[in-house]
Order: C-alpha cells, then structure tokens, then sequence
C-alpha cells in the first residue's frame, strides 16, 4: 500500500473539518485505491503538529499536542508531505501567509489543494507558473465557489467543448440582501444587517456587497478554467450600495429579479474579460430561482450548447468536502501514474 | 510524439461527424498532449476501411474507398488501434453489432467509448466486467445523455459528496409531447405526430413514449455511476399514454407541469433502485423550465448537498463532442501515464 500525506496550513473552521472529513475517507482510499491517506502535518497561525504516523480528526481539533512556533517556513523545513491543502484565511494584499505556503510546498514537490482565495488573487501567475515548473497540480474547487463545482463542470465535463461565456451567482450575501430589498422593500442596511443576523453575511459585509468576493472567484475561476491572469483591480464592479428604491420599483413592475452576478466572457481570439454586474433576470430564468447561499451558473458553449447549474449552497462541511474532491483526483493521478 | 489511434464503429450521422470532429480537434490534441491522434479505421454495416496512415473525415464522409466486407470480426482482426468509439444503432434485442464490436476491441486491449446504448442495456455487466479484466476504460457520454455531461458530473465533479438520489429529464421527445397536452389541449397522437413533424420523435415513438428510452439511459448511468447492473425489465414504466385530459385539467388547476422523468435512488445499504415516472413539478422547479430536447438533472447528496443542471439539447454535433469528450480522457490519462 502507497502512502499519501497529507499537511494542512490554517487549522480554523474549514481547515479542522477538512481533517476530520479526511480521517472518515481514510478506508474508502485505503479500499478503492490501496492508499493510506493520512494527515502528516497541520499548521495553525501560531502553532502546529508533524507526525508522520498520522495526525487523528481529534488531535487537531483538540490541539492538545500542537508545537508553539512549528509554523511558516519552520513548519515547511521539517515536514515531510505530498500534498498540501491551503486553508487560511484569504489576504488580498499580499496572499501572506497562504502564499508563502503555497510556494514552500511546490518548492517542495507538493500537489496543492487551495480553499483559501488571497493568494490565488495576489499571484496566481506565480503559483501556476511554479507548479508547471515543479510538474505538480494546483486544484481550486473550494476556493473557486466551494460545493458548487464550477472549474470541474468548465474543465472536465465540457472538455472541448469550447467555453465562450461563463455567468455566475457566486456570493450568496449579495443574493440575500437583493432579495429582502426586492421582496420586503427594506433599504440596503436593514438588509445587511438581517443578513448578518442569519449567518449569512459576514461583520464586514462590504467585500461581498461591493463585488470583490465575486471578482475575486471570477480572478481564481478564469486561471484555472482558462489560464487567464485577470488582475481583480482591473475587473469592472457594480455595487449592490448603488441600487435604490426607483430601480426596484422598476424591476418589480416588469417582474424581473435582481442579482449580483460574476461574468466572464471570451473574445474571438479567446482574450478573456471580466466583470460583475447587477443584472435582472425573469421569473423563468435559474437565476431568480436560486435563493440564500446558493450559488447558480450558467455556461455557454460552441460545441455542446448551453447549461444552467443550481445549488452548492455554502456550508463549512461541503467547503471541505470540495477540497478532499480535489484530493482525490490528485490521488487518482498518482495512482493511475504509479500501476504504469 | 506518440500515436492514439482511433477506431469508429458505426458511420451514420453521428460516426460521421465523430470523424469529422476529431480531424478537427486533432491539432490541439498534438498542441497540448503532444499526441498524434487520428481515425485508422471505420466500419459500417456492410464495408469499412483501415488505414494505419489517418482516414480523414471527408474520406469517412464519401466513403468513395470503403472496403466491401470489411466489417465485424475481418474489421476487427485486421485493425490495429488503441480506442473504439462505438457509434452504431442500438439494439437492445440483444445488442447487435455494438456488443460484438466492443467484445472484440477489448479483446485487442482499446479503451472503448459507447455512443450506442444497445450493449451497455444488454450486457453491461459482461462489458465492465472485460474492462475490468483487461484493464481498459470504458465511457459512455454520449449513450448516457448525450450532451448532458450525467456520469462525469455525478463521478467526478461530485467525486466523494455520496450521491443519494438522481433525478433526470432524459428523453426530449416526451417534454415536448407532454408539454404540447398540457398547453394546448391536444390528445396524445396529435402531440406525437407534432413532435415527428418537429423532427423531435423517432418514426416509432412508443419507445420514448412508454419511458423505454429513459430506462435505457438509467440503466447505463446506474452502471457508470454505482456500479449497479440494473435490468431494463425491471425498471417499472410509466407512460405517457396512461396520462388523460382529467389528470391534465388537475395539473392545470394546481399550476404544476407533468415530465417523464427516470429516478435513481440509493437505499442505506447502497442499493440502487430505478424506475421511470410521470412527475408533476411547480413553476419554480428547473424542470418545467426544461423545454424541447433539453435535458434535466437534479442530485442530492450527503456531504455536498443538492444540484440542478439544465442543458445539453439534443443535436448531432453535441453528441459527437460528447464522445471526443471521452476520448480526451482516456488521452489525458494515458499521456499522464507515459510521462511517469
């Protein structure tokens, strides 16, 4: 039986389920691929753990035996790993402390596995261009819009087909406020603040409602589906804070819905654009049936025609279930390499 | 550069424009996989042609230099490839010539993609079961729903979420004949001679009609999905013709739209159970927006909740994609396979 191991950077919400949702697929991988999966490594922002023995769901949500200081490039000099699945938190300044991982762990011949979006953002160019380099993979599939399976559906099920526009509910907060503004008449802060007291939005809600959340999955969705570098200064935004009263008035009379919504576009010489916009679509379109976190997509193609996709509501354990997805098809590579 | 070389089975309109497409696509195949892939053999039903130097799709097409008799076993003792693509009729009497065609490509160690349905609703257990033995794949895009990507959406884009439950539009002919009662009062022979007259029903529509071609495709999703050999006569059918002007009026009150639709349930213990069934869905479900050949999926899941796709209308062209789809799979894993 082959080894797998597995290290973790960011040990919070999505970062210790992914842990315990790897020990539960533990025998499956054992079974389908005679592989022994184990967590070897897991680094919090001020302490970790290495044992190449394996690290249990527990251990690391209990952090009982967590090393104070083993973290950042000390973590990275004494692990001994495959595959690394970045789960930080997202930093779209400078992609600290994600990207530093990232780059160690290429540096080190890692697969990676990115839940985390800041360094994807910051320098996507280069941890795609180290990874070519180094012959390893970056998978994204929770970072891009976590369950809802957006780079694989483009990359694998319509391989040749030949994207030409891809346009998506990526943020469920913007989805929440349009609605309750829409439905209820309520302005932009009441609902924001009803958003915020569901769970649905964060205490700063403006990265979603100012399109950045949005532009910043459509910047980690147009590399890994088109390997596009868009600079997320450079995609045009539309705000939910610049829609009013008259507007909805306006839409509701002609029974179309508001949304946030992420575009990218391909020219006839296949250049890639960006954009997020307040659109409105009608009752009939998928969009306007999608509701709270659920993310919506709709992909136009040359060769195989048109396709909406519906669902992938954001939850902690489907965000982790996506990055242990991506883990798998690194797995079913190195095995299918490996019986040659 | 290495050498792919693809066989194609059945040269109607879709083995045709299989031909054509791949001729199309070769150069980017070459580009990115460094790969020389090309058609070194067809066959229809009563001559064929092998040619070891590439047949290009206007050779396929005119058939001015096709081989009197070189079909079924002389075809296959004679030719030398590395995938079939099986694109003849289906039969599901006892799955002739397709079952034949595909024992004796992996007889010769091809990897296979089924376009046809007849062999995988016949013998789909004896056609795994060889693949297995032989070590080769076996895809079946293009015979599961065409242009609806169902096997790598629910295997690979859902790749560890356990899929409980599949629920899908299949058949576009019976949207369109229910949808035409519904809206416009006719009785079913009248919808059924529209649709013919659209071009959207076969001459004998009893086949969709009666939900035997839904069956068909659950039975070959059943089997690339779960691994569950399920038989065709086991799948309890509803038709379209049970349904009358009474139940009609009903659904008209309620506001919901009838489609034919085929299930695919798992119990605890991972059986999966199938059957195809006259459904009744709101306004606000993606099906009764599903209109013409488009098809319909919904999945639900354990670890990733619930998806709805819509899409993949039926033509020609999006099926031959759908099978040069597969063969790009079967590429990427044997060229990421030689480079190790």
């Amino acid at each position: 039986m082959k080894t797998l191991r597995v290290a973790i950077t960011g040990v919070g919400n999505v970062g210790s389920r992914i842990g315990g949702a790897l020990e539960e697929r533990a025998p499956e991988f054992a079974r389908r691929f005679n592989a022994d999966v184990r967590v070897v490594g897991v680094s919090a922002s001020t302490e970790g753990l290495i044992d190449g023995s394996g690290i249990s769901g527990e251990r690391i949500a209990g952090r009982t035996d967590f090393v104070s200081g083993l973290t950042g490039q000390r973590f990275f000099d004494e692990l001994e790993a495959d595959v690394l699945i970045e789960a930080g938190p997202s930093n779209y300044v400078d992609g600290a402390p994600g990207l530093s991982h990232l780059e160690a762990a290429l540096e080190g011949s890692m697969d990676v596995i990115c839940v985390s979006k800041g360094a994807l953002v910051v320098a996507g160019d280069d941890i795609y261009r180290r990874a070519a380099e180094a012959e390893r993979q970056v998978r994204v599939s929770g970072a891009a819009a976590s369950a809802m399976p957006t780079v694989d559906f483009l990359t694998y099920d319509l391989a040749g087909a030949q994207v030409t526009r891809f346009e998506a509910l990526l943020t469920g907060t913007t989805t929440f406020v349009l609605d309750t503004m829409y439905r209820h008449g309520w302005d932009l802060d009441d609902a924001v603040a009803e958003a915020q007291e569901s769970g649905i939005a964060e205490p700063q809600p403006e990265f979603d409602v100012d399109g950045w959340d949005t532009a910043a999955k459509l910047v980690v969705i147009a590399r890994a589906v088109f390997n596009a570098g868009i600079p997320i200064e450079s995609v045009p935004r539309q705000s939910v804070k610049n829609v009013n009263e008259e507007q909805i008035d306006c839409w509701k009379q002609h029974d179309i819905v508001p949304r946030l919504v992420g575009i990218l576009e391909l020219d006839d010489s296949d250049r890639v654009t960006a954009s997020v916009q307040v659109k409105c679509y009608p009752k009939s379109h998928p969009f306007s049936l999608a509701e709270g976190s659920m993310k919506a997509v709709n992909v136009s193609t040359k060769r195989m025609g048109d396709y909406s996709l519906l669902g992938g509501a954001s939850s902690l354990d489907a965000t982790a279930a996506a990055a242990i997805k991506d883990l798998e098809h690194i797995l079913t590579c190195r095995m299918s390499s490996s019986v040659q």
